[in-house]
């Protein structure tokens, strides 16, 4: 269960997929990102308008949300989207280290508009050779050089 | 196998990644968007300097390839990555609908050297209620309303 005021965030991620798609941004999407019980960033959809696939509204909102902290972690923020994360908006939840994220509609909703959100969670779990992009390995030993020069760099910035 | 040029393509987005890595942009990873036998954006991790989590090497260069090409899509290009996407890379290379993705690192690689591609991997699989972050679905009927006004758009750009 939600409480209020995580329900009026849930609802104005929704109203932002609704802006979006009225407005001609992209997909039916948006995304608002939480502190302290404040809204300190928005985003929906602008894959379309921007000319970016990576404009998902989480990724747009995450994004936003890091600019206006002056960091690149999100550990006492909490997502609320209007749909489930995609794999690749789930990557950049648990890249962020954010609190939690709450959604309205699934993946499966998103596939019954079209959307591939649940094809590439399952081409996730394809073998590699199986998938519809060839994805092919190719060790390459400079390739490790440069991970074993980044372990061996002491002033490294971790995340 | 890859040939000589694809070999050189490889060894472009591992030059990357040690660029970004000492000149302290971020991870010690690159990448190359290939687009008829020539290099048409390159990228590597900018997250701790850029302040933005989801600045990794393959995010930057297909943002960067797209807006070069004034598209969100990257049909006829190819992804050469010094190691293998994560998940957030990995749906956007869906997104973009690239045509092929050659690396040399592997996310086993990555685990080695502390970063989280692997657990991501392995978190998507994990039931929600398990997850270390927590995923909470709460349906909502205005989430629904929004899909089902976006189906009913005819102008609507679909990606």
């Amino acid at each position: 269960m939600l409480n209020e005021q995580q329900l009026k965030f849930l609802e104005r991620a929704i109203e932002l997929a609704r802006m979006g798609t009225t407005e001609n941004k992209g997909g039916p999407f948006g995304c608002v990102i939480v502190r302290q019980g404040e809204i300190i960033a928005e985003g929906y959809n602008e894959v379309t308008s921007d000319n970016d696939p990576t404009a998902h509204a989480e990724i747009v909102a995450i994004r936003k949300a890091c600019r206006n902290l002056g960091t690149w972690q999100l550990t006492d923020c909490d997502v609320y989207a209007s749909c489930e994360p995609c794999p690749m908006c789930l990557g950049a939840v648990y890249w962020a280290r954010v609190n939690s994220v709450v959604y309205a509609n699934t993946r499966h909703d998103a596939a019954a508009i079209n959307f591939d959100d649940d094809f590439i969670y399952r081409e996730i779990n394809i073998n590699a050779a199986e998938r519809k992009i060839r994805f092919q390995h190719y060790p390459h030993p400079k390739a490790k050089e440069v991970f074993d020069y980044w372990m061996a760099v002491e002033s490294k910035l971790k995340y």
